[in-house]
């Protein structure tokens, strides 16, 4: 029987994180390891300052206090009895396509499991500005696909430094998969200034994203624009290798 | 005269940034927008659950509650006068060479920066298990080999999208640049047993580092270990390009 490591960053409680592991728990044992609230933004950070913890849930499900990558790291070392064949993490209540993917908790622990050999995947569901997702869950054929892709992501494995960076559209039906780049965008206008009765100026983050290539076809937002759920193979070698000649240049 | 905008994730306080600030003094208008405490292995995580704020400190110096990221998402639109021309960030106290990239709070300052179209760079100091910064601090000519450099950046800039990651040995002399790879590499044995008088079992993240690589001699770990100082150009787009074909493969 394959093992199935779950995490995200929207919580253990949140309802993407219960339909993946519903929809995968017919293929594997699934250990279920993730933060005790909400860590949206977390990227891969980990916690260096205080220790963490878990608490034990349930048959396989574990509440942890750190991050989404404290979560993978924790789970490997001190909680799950083999090494897992398949990491997921999501599905995160809103996407991280383009450069959003930086910012993704969801995506923090995916890396990790790849830096790890673990064959990983990130799942995030695009919802516009006010839309939840207990309002727009993922319909039963998208989680029935996801399955399906899980089931050969196990049997075949992924390449060497590459994991997957995957988000749905909401949708009533499954439309397809298209394997995209990612979309180059911006974030812009991310503050807004916050009351606050002490007095101190303090501000949200917040933010505008503009798709920097709205024309092109083959990136992750074009998929999404068109009804397609996107999947990014991204790679954990950040080395930009078409610039090193052009480095050479620069340097004394 | 040039704008250039430091950040780092060890605080304001720290050693490194200071050095960094004094030796590219000469040759900008310089802003530091920084945490006020350490904030290692932010990576390039965001504040999305509570306000940030900032306090101004000194003319053209401020410490932000916030993440890195957070510091030069609101030094750019709420502190500094007009576009950065160079974004720096560090020097950190500790490496972030091959897969410490994505632990890193200093380049996720510095990923931000590239996404927003600023030359940016990242530089760390690489030091081992216990030695303090305080007690082997960059050398003067290193320092000024960096300042070199930020020179070039400023008048040449860098690759779209693409931001550096500068690693540096402990030395007494700069030997010189080697513009190299990221390596591949790998943390183990990453949690320590906390004492904790409530009872409660909690973990310390720590780890031992693997290269993978080591007979490798185009990677950042090859050239710290022959005395260098590592340049690897990293790129935003995290996109794999090289897997594309094969997925196509596992996608029904």
């Amino acid at each position: 029987m394959p093992l199935i490591l779950i995490t995200n960053d929207d919580g253990y409680q949140a309802a993407g994180i219960q339909a993946l592991a519903r929809a995968v728990a017919p293929l594997a044992e699934v250990y279920i390891v993730a933060p005790d609230g909400p860590r949206s933004g977390a990227a891969a950070s980990i916690t260096c300052t205080t220790p963490v913890s878990y608490t034990p849930l349930a048959k396989g499900l574990y509440a942890c206090t750190g991050t989404p990558v404290d979560c993978i790291k924790l789970a490997l070392e001190q909680i799950v009895p083999r090494k897992p064949d398949l990491l997921l993490s999501g599905i995160n209540h809103g996407d991280n396509a383009s450069v959003s993917v930086h910012y993704s908790g969801t995506m923090g622990a995916v890396y990790e499991g790849c830096m790890k050999d673990i064959p990983s995947i990130g799942i995030s569901l695009y919802l516009q500005r006010g839309q939840r997702y207990e309002d727009n869950p993922v319909s039963e054929d998208t989680l029935s696909a996801i399955a399906d892709l899980c089931q050969r992501v196990l049997q075949q494995g992924l390449p060497q430094d590459v994991c997957l960076n995957i988000n749905l559209p909401v949708a009533h039906k499954f439309r397809g998969w298209q394997i995209c780049r990612q979309a180059r965008g911006r974030w812009s206008a991310e503050w807004i200034t916050a009351s606050n009765p002490r007095g101190q100026q303090s501000f949200w983050l917040t933010g505008q994203f503009t798709d920097l290539e709205p024309e092109a076809t083959d990136t992750d937002f074009a998929a999404l624009r068109a009804g397609y759920c996107s999947i990014v193979p991204v790679t954990v070698d950040t080395t930009a290798y078409a610039a090193m000649t052009t480095l050479q240049e620069l340097i004394p």
